[in-house]
């Protein structure tokens, strides 16, 4: 396998479409607020990506059954007050190598502007290394019409404060390079657990910004079930992809 | 050398053949249990892979002789109340980088895909990293039915827990994308040396799964035997190999 | 994103320019100096790079507006009594891999060839790991006449002294191959704070060989500026390219 | 720069010539001996190699110059009872990754084909970590012939014992898959200082195998002088060479 793949599984037509990129990082925040979003809301699985980027290994899932590395991307259709639709990107994994990285996300976003897709969304944790009170929402943007949408929603912007290591920055990055409007959300957490909290928090603000309605409730008992599930596999992942990244445990700041 | 070559030594024809995949990793635990049955069975050599993406080195083996980093794929007409014919796959490494590995083991399941392969078994080691009593084997698969296989015979199937690094994963990974079916079999082993018993409880569920017989005498004598040739050489492969997959002493859990 | 792409911003037409390299490095010694140079002199950004062979990330500034990997190319017309225009080099970024620093620093060259580009000079710090008492500035050459050039202006001459790493070295050295005549100054600099200094003692030195006047009043604000902005940003970065450079903190005399 | 050049220098027409490598490794023992052949004999160079996967920098030689890696072949005439020519290939670095590796020394093989080689000798240092008494040579060969070539000159065999890494171990593994002989002699050495016995000791073996004659007086003298030119950068040099080989100081036992 020399290529990354993407596989189609279903031929959709989407309405100016919102991408909502939501890979595992730091304390499994945006991965968890996604994940919930997927199962609460309803979406829809359109596509499959395969790459000899990704680690060269298999997760063992429930039953022993051998789950591939993948990312996967679902589609949801208007929700609430907001007539656009959504695409998501959720996954077991990243890029490992920094050239891998850049070729994903650039893949990654040819794919979603075939879908006419213009304003971006990426979802992290902000690591604070230490137990977190009450949970703040930081975020940064592509420009200052989003820096005002996110201080609207009472998200504290970052400022000049170091960087936003993996597919959550360069979604963002490369995405300004084509004309693409986006914003990161980054939810505080402790950043060594599996962190419902912080993914709630994420959700609420997104939520609020993007005008749909979504029930928390059961979040906790999804971070309960995917800290017992991926507690170990996912650990492995992350500190593969830490150290792919040139990150160690002085880095906590940096979103995955 | 830019590109991975396969050299196919003898034109053959197989009948459905099953693939067994039994490459270095920890306890040495798949591939003397490969190495074991292709003398005892006497399987033949019909193919060589060498590549860029293994270790920049040589080993010096017997007599000084200096032998490349290689794979190599043996075959072996059907055994006991088996019809199927069987390609193993064993070497003294495996590839190095991640992008490596995913292209080692896309082009080996093409080549093994051209013989009619539909099933594939890989061999490793779980590494308790202490003393194992009475050696247990574990099993993963790409489905089902082979889950109820590895139980039938007494196999411990392993539930969402943790990874298959490595060949030993990636090959059941890819080949589930070609809707190839999988079982990887996993020897207990301390791992920190060449583990002869922990081969021949693999072999010996293997051999029940596949309707073999297999005389497993001269396993440890074939161990100790090993240990003083390749101790060193496939020690510092190990090192490097780990080194790759960023693993280090504290992984012992996952298999090379 | 799989290749390097060089976007021009402005068509320009330059008399015999002069090529001047200033990279992030240690002490954001070149950078600084290059950095006040393209504002005290009112330099003009005509072109920018973007490459997969950055850091896979992006730097949250000002405001919180996200801020790709980049290097960019300014021009300056010509200044006092020379009669050459200039091309600057600077960014907040360096090619990561080995291979990557080679294709970038090969498209730089490429690039400003078309210029008309035919001497290199490259800026950078020389870390002594402990305070600095009075700055001199270091200098090596690709032949005998820059050599002579930077003893008349009362630079130091390394002999035989290590290496230049990344693209203050390999800018030169790829260069020398074209037959390109280029120097390095490298300003003394404990290496462990963003150094105005060693950046003033620099531009003097350079000013003087290039027959320019520059003011470096205002050197030290824009070094406490900086300091600001990027404190954390370019640590992070610096430390990924010293790890994929092979160099620890025990390396503080070579050139980042 | 995104491919390997070798870059011709003058056209020559050899007689069966047998190539000699003595890229930098341990104790630069074959370097040393190969640069005394050189100077001693009068060899002339004849083509120069460049490679993005060089380490991405320069050194700084005498005077302040700037020197790029570079790998470079020299011939020379038959020398003594030995009617057939040499081919030397030395230099200040060898590829830095795997793959690199791998490219470069098929590149090499490819080149030195095209001049009718049929024989490898590869020369390095067998570093012991502590003192050596009285400097043995080590050897070991791709086939019997050699070895028993390595035998008559007093030179003792290593037997299914470790591995040679880098481009001393490579040149002759790739070698062996174009049926082309080799050999390697290594000189035992503590490792950490530029060894002139271990050099000689193999200059002295070589000469015997290959039948010329050498003046050994002015060895140490060479010794020295690279001692003090190459001192630091070397030292950086092999420190990355042996980082992206997976070797530690532990490592001591292998040949880079």
């Amino acid at each position: 396998m020399k290529n990354t793949q993407i596989n189609v599984i279903e031929e959709i037509n989407l309405d100016n479409p919102i991408f909502i990129e939501a890979l595992p990082g730091i304390g499994h925040v945006g991965k968890l607020a996604a994940d919930h979003m997927i199962d609460e809301l309803g979406a829809t699985k359109f596509a499959e990506i395969y790459s000899p980027h990704f680690p060269p290994q298999v997760f063992v899932g429930e039953d022993g059954i051998i789950e591939c590395m993948v990312n996967e991307l679902y589609y949801l259709k208007s929700q609430g007050e907001n007539s656009q639709d959504f695409i998501l990107l959720v996954g077991n994994t990243q890029g490992l190598s920094p050239e891998g990285q850049y070729e994903l996300c650039g893949l990654i976003l040819d794919f979603i502007e075939s879908y006419g897709v213009k304003q971006l969304f990426t979802l992290g944790g902000l690591a604070t290394g230490k137990p977190v009170e009450e949970t703040k929402v930081f975020g940064a943007a592509t420009n200052l019409e989003n820096i005002e949408l996110l201080k609207e929603a009472g998200i504290e912007i970052r400022s000049a404060d170091g960087g936003i290591v993996g597919a959550s920055g360069l979604i963002l990055g490369l995405g300004k390079l084509r004309n693409m409007s986006g914003a990161c959300l980054m939810g505080e957490t402790p950043g060594y657990f599996i962190d419902a909290e912080a993914a709630e928090a994420i959700l609420q603000k997104l939520s609020l910004i993007l005008k749909f309605n979504i029930n928390t409730d059961e979040l906790e008992e999804r971070a309960e079930e995917t800290r017992k599930l991926l507690n170990q596999a996912q650990q492995m992942e992350q500190d593969m992809v830490n150290k792919s990244m040139g990150q160690s445990d002085d880095d906590l700041r940096y979103i995955g």
